[in-house]
């Protein structure tokens, strides 16, 4: 017979203690300490779980025979639990997602989709993210510069989940095809992802309203109203700096690569905060200015 | 029978006027006054052939039965000159080849490539450069970032002549297919074209020798010197600046892609002094630094 295991804490599962369902019947999935009368006995996330689990681990030592510290039977459950009924849902993708329009400004996500991929030696084995491009349809879409990036996804087949919502600045923003980006950036919004948008890209969240719940900022005050006609309402929200990091939404304007790279840097936890400002003042600074030779 | 036309000044080639060749007999392609006794009678460019031809606009005028003002008249020769026999091989190729080996650093040339394609409101509608993406083959290549960009030539495709060759930094360098680079970058050195190359790029060239006869700079003298070894003679030329500019070849750091993009701008002169340094300094400076509320 096929070992089971609950599907919350991952204890092996048998008869004796299966947990219940509403109307007092067993249930196949859960055992009694985490699931009784149909509803789980208390609300925590997996990494609570784990924490509260870990508690246990001498026990667990004895019960299957390993002899596991308590960091090693914690790191074993990281590995498993994403498996378990109860927390496959909560996996969280972790692409990041780069709108870009035809005529996009390449220089606008380069600090930012570099750092997503790689240390500083960009030797990072297990990125956090993965970068990702998405485009109208599957064929290439060209920068200001001239050069031909290849989509990995069309509005189409873009997956529905994803760490962070990335809209890229450029000439795209005010021509049709941009339209097809409201339903997407509004789906983001309500779902609470994170949302950069720098540039024109900014002007364009404030033409469709999404910035008046967040401070904020984009190509100058004058710029975001011109795009905003009646639908900007959040005047007052706008902040005259490089980049705005406000809930889930980042705003830049276009001069401000390495300030809206470490906001979304930053809000993603993609490293500590100490090398996320050493990446920064890096390339502001520049090598020379920072390490002078004796 | 085909109206000829002198392959230097391109006025009607008549029996009358044909040039000389060194032994006397005449020669089929010039016209006297502007081949005698094998060699032509003045050395000149094209432009001052044109400006020297303009002063006869009135004849030309009414041996063609046109009307046109001595600009009209020059502004046809410049469309015309060209096919000539003398002019031909004169014609500079206006395209900047960037080389992307895999694991390129796509943030260091987002500036350049950026102005070059265009204005300070993308409008440039007769850009002086057109950018082209040159890799080991036609297959797209990866950016750190992970972004596939499509060439437009592979090595093997790419043109003869062109205004520049761009090295873009990255991880690529160190590995086989840098290998490839080499003739690429000795033949554009020979011809006195202008090389820009930025990054682990610079520690390419110093690995080759190319770095030799140049004020130059890199990521740091004991890095050029470590990719350099016996090859690289001259560390006296070293400069620890952000970019070097020194005859043709410009050399950069890592975090040096505004200053890359400044010395290689005004290299090829791709618009005025002050505007390229006002491009430099908007996106050194930021938005928001130089234009405060009041």
């Amino acid at each position: 017979m096929e070992m089971k295991f609950c599907q919350s804490c991952g204890m092996p599962l048998t008869n004796e203690v299966l947990g219940t369902n509403a109307d007092g019947t067993p249930n196949e999935d859960y055992c009694i300490y985490c699931y009784k009368d149909g509803k789980f006995t208390q609300d925590m996330t997996m990494e609570q779980m784990i924490e509260h689990c870990a508690q246990f681990t001498d026990e667990i030592n004895r019960n299957s025979g390993q002899n596991l510290t308590v960091e090693q039977m914690k790191e074993q459950m990281r590995q498993f639990f994403p498996h378990l009924k109860r927390w496959k849902n909560d996996i969280i993708s972790n692409e990041i997602l780069y709108i870009l329009l035809p005529d996009y400004a390449a220089h606008e996500i380069v600090y930012l989709s570099q750092a997503i991929a790689s240390d500083e030696f960009a030797l990072k084995e297990n990125p956090k993210y993965v970068n990702k491009a998405v485009a109208p349809t599957m064929e290439p879409v060209k920068s200001i510069g001239g050069f031909r990036t290849l989509p990995d996804y069309s509005f189409e087949t873009m997956p529905d989940d994803y760490a962070a919502l990335v809209l890229i600045g450029g000439f795209g923003w005010s021509t049709p095809v941009a339209e097809q980006v409201v339903p997407i950036v509004k789906k983001a919004i309500e779902k609470g992802k994170t949302v950069g948008a720098i540039c024109n890209a900014a002007s364009f969240m404030a033409k469709h309203g999404f910035l008046n719940a967040v401070k904020h900022t984009g190509n100058g005050l004058d710029q975001l109203k011109i795009w905003g006609g009646e639908n900007y309402t959040n005047p007052e929200g706008y902040i005259h700096a490089q980049a705005v990091s406000d809930g889930c939404i980042v705003t830049a304007n276009g001069s401000a690569t390495l300030e809206f790279a470490k906001e979304l840097l930053t809000l993603l936890e993609n490293d500590t905060p100490e090398r996320i400002e050493m990446y920064y003042q890096f390339n502001k600074q520049g090598f020379c200015n920072l390490f002078s030779i004796e």
